[in-house]
């Protein structure tokens, strides 16, 4: 029997486009298994960063479950790192979830949230030092591609989410499913989580 | 003087959302130098193979005008290589486009529409037989990351976009704003055209 695990794609005016697409792009290779759901606070268009629009499938307020969270970062978490309606949704919403992740500069919102208190995350490394302001009770670790504790996988800037999505197909699915996913995208999968020459290029190690 | 490029990235039902969105996350690291559009034959959304819903900026109507075309590939192309709309289309804006691009499967609508006749080019190597079969007057290159010939880029599968996006960057504003979009994305960027593990994967070479 499948278990087909909802994914919500938790979306913000201003998110980081590859923060968003490069897991979905890994996730939805194995659409019996993961039902990818774009969710915002409104319905409708949210404009990304870089400019292009996406249509949400959700706005908080339909009160779907989602067995895994995924919070991408970008500019607009600058903004929703103090956005209390963002900050509620994603404690109630995490509660029940069975995965929590997130991309770049989303795990500053889940960290802002209280959602990271007591785990071990890590985050974007050009913007590290104002991540870390965000939840002084995380166990930030500097150096990662991505970071699993227990159901929390948290992954560094951008590229690294489509790592982090891979590690979490394999955790779900298994490695053989990972690689293949890997293969059919033609995707260099860094399967090493403590590789991160970003740490070391950002001067934070 | 900066001279901006309008790109314009062309959706259909069917896109491959990586193809799509991992050149946009790099091209978008310099909006004072591209602008990005996202244009498809009718306004409105636009279902990626994916799932997720795009809104585009114009439509084929609108008569714009693009510095660079890009073209993703995704299981759309097996309708669009026989839409004599996209395929006119396409044939019209490329004679005036500075650069024509693709990712992946992309190229099989460029090479049905006569546009790569007598030029070097790869593409997706999963579905590589079915492409060469759009384009038999195409010099295709089975093993390459991304092929440059002249003002033409086509790039190999899903992932190979933003190398090849990189390589354009390069290109119009120089190795250092490459290699900066690189490490801002956190993006571990193969500058080897010819790298490519996937050509041997798919028992190509």
């Amino acid at each position: 029997m499948t278990v087909r695990h909802s994914i919500g794609i938790v979306l913000f005016q201003g998110f980081e486009i590859l923060d968003v697409f490069g897991p979905i792009e890994m996730l939805g290779m194995y659409p019996d298994n993961f039902e990818i759901l774009l969710v915002a606070e409104q319905s409708g268009e949210v404009a990304s960063a870089q400019g292009p629009r996406s249509v949400v499938d959700h706005s908080f307020s339909d009160d779907i479950h989602y067995d895994v969270l995924l919070v991408p970062g970008g500019q607009g978490t600058r903004r929703e790192v103090s956005n209390p309606v963002m900050l509620d949704w994603l404690t109630e919403r995490s509660a029940k979830a069975q995965y929590v992740t997130s991309v770049c500069t989303g795990s500053a919102v889940l960290a802002k949230a209280g959602i990271l208190d007591g785990i071990r995350a890590t985050s974007n490394k050009m913007n590290y030092e104002w991540v870390v302001t965000q939840g002084p009770n995380v166990e930030w670790v500097r150096e990662a591609r991505w970071v699993e504790d227990g159901t929390f996988f948290t992954s560094s800037g951008v590229s690294a989410g489509m790592d982090m999505s891979l590690a979490l197909i394999e955790r779900i699915l298994g490695r053989e499913a990972a690689d293949k996913a890997a293969l059919w995208a033609e995707y260099d999968w860094h399967k090493d989580s403590a590789w991160d020459p970003f740490a070391k290029a950002w001067g934070l190690v």
